[in-house]
This record gives C-alpha cells, sequence and structure tokens, in this order.
C-alpha cells in the first residue's frame, strides 16, 4: 500500500529493528507499565530477538514507511494435536506508532498474517487482545474473527 | 497424587498413547465435531505428534492412572519482545476422560505446568478456554488466571 505518496514495506524485523521495535512497545498504555526501554534493558530483547529470529516456527515484521519501523507484530506457528492434528497460527505483539494509528497499517499486517497462515496450511489464526483494548475488538471483527473464547493470563513473578 | 490406591502420573506422551490421545480430543462436546477419530484420521494426528514431539519449545503431556491415559495437555514456550523480552508458556488442549472429572486431574496437570513455566523463566502463563465451558474458567480462577483478555479465532477454510 501506499501512504502520503511513499509505499508501506512489510518486511522480517533485523536486529537493528530492536530499538525501535522497543519503543513501540513502550509507548503503548499497558506497554508504558512494562517496558524498559532503556540501554540497560536491551540485553534481554537482543536475547529474545534471536530466539524468536533464529526459529522458523516465529516471525517478527515490520511495517517500513519513508525510512522508518512505524508498526510491528509477531506470528507463531504451534503445532498441536487437536482439530484433526492441525497447526495454528499465533499473533502477538501487534503495535503501530501513535501518529500511523487509523491508517490502514494494521489492516496490512493481519492479511498478510492470514495469507501466510493459508500458505503454512493452517486451520486457524488466534489472538488474544486486552479487554480494555475496546477499538482493537472493532479492528479483528472486520477479518471476521469471533471472540469466541475467554483470554487467561496467570502473572508469574 | 494417588486416586482409588493407585499413583497417577504425568509424562510426556508416547506416540503409542495417540488412540488414547484422539479418543480423549473426540469425546468431548467441542471436539465431537470437529475430530477425526478413524483408523484413516490417524495419519494426520502422527504427523503432528511428530512436529510436537521433535521440538523442545512443546511438550505434550498424558496423565496415567491404572495404566490408562486419562487426561492430557499441551505445553508451548512462546519467545516474544514484549514484557522486556520474555518468554510465555501457554496450554493448550487440556482434556480429561469423562469418568476422571473432577478428580483433581487438571489441578496436577495445571500445577505441573506452572512449575515448568517457572522453571524455564517465563512470564507468564496463557490459555484461551470457549466462553461456553463456563466451569473451566472457575476451575482455571483457582490458579490466580484472570479473564483480562478476549480469545479471538479465525477458523480458516
Amino acid at each position: 500500500m501506499m501512504l502520503d505518496g511513499s509505499a508501506v514495506v512489510v518486511r522480517h524485523a533485523l536486529s537493528t529493528d530492536l530499538p525501535a521495535m522497543v519503543a513501540l512497545l513502550a509507548n503503548d498504555r499497558l506497554g508504558a507499565l512494562r517496558e524498559m526501554p532503556t540501554p540497560a534493558g536491551m540485553g534481554s530483547y537482543l536475547a529474545a530477538f534471536e530466539s524468536i529470529d533464529k526459529d522458523p516456527a516465529h516471525q517478527l515484521l515490520v511495517c517500513e514507511h519513508a525510512g522508518e519501523v512505524v508498526a510491528m507484530a509477531q506470528l507463531s506457528f504451534i503445532p498441536g494435536l487437536s482439530r484433526g492434528g492441525s497447526w495454528r497460527a499465533q499473533i502477538e505483539a501487534v503495535r503501530t506508532r501513535a501518529d500511523y494509528r487509523g491508517r490502514g497499517l494494521g489492516r496490512e499486517f493481519i492479511w498478510w498474517a492470514i495469507g501466510q497462515a493459508r500458505t503454512r496450511g493452517c486451520s486457524l489464526v488466534q489472538l488474544t487482545t486486552d479487554k480494555s483494548r475496546t477499538e482493537a475488538h472493532r479492528f479483528y471483527a472486520q477479518f471476521g474473527f469471533t471472540a469466541s473464547h475467554e483470554g487467561l493470563k496467570l502473572l508469574l513473578d
């Protein structure tokens, strides 16, 4: 897609995108409480990046526009016995820079993720979204996602 | 734990447990609609078993009692950038044979899964449960899980 006359590109993230990705995670109402966008914190993000990057079961994606990373998402492929022994695709950590929200980048990502899930023969795509993100629920409904499940979380110390 | 005088053992699943596991998946109000517990269907379950079994990011577990597989669960470990670059543990496909429900096997599994998640340094444990499984919500609340998220699913053709 084009935005303000230049192309938006969805591509795999590189380690050099890490500062921009961590900034996206931290610059979020919920993320502000739990991210460490400091030089001291970067070591653990880099280790996580490497774990994701080396495993073909995971894809870390960014949207680049005018030379800047303006959105991100993670896609994971999980094998399972249920539903006839089928794979599922799981979307995590979808974030768009504040000044790019509502301009179609998220849609670009989700269509891309659904396409990848089909290519890999997944039987479903799943994600959870905090119940306080009411705008996200409307956003995902447009792709056919149904809020059929409770998303339960247990934080460990 | 002991049940009727003999031990309940949580262990990793073997390929020879597959027929019992597929029967557990199929013998379920929702699973009855989407599983294929027939000889012709076993090939895809075996392929799925092998994908899970060969990847240390996944653990397929069974509860054995008196020589029979009476419950199952899958545990997956997923790396992520969010929450300071932390891993999360995800529980899928928890099923208990009808005659063993309400006898503490599920509790055994979930404590086991939470222990594994701590050992691997995960920051959270997550799962989704169909909104129609109201008894499951009460079950998970006892471990401290909160229904903070919507669980969105998109079935692919």
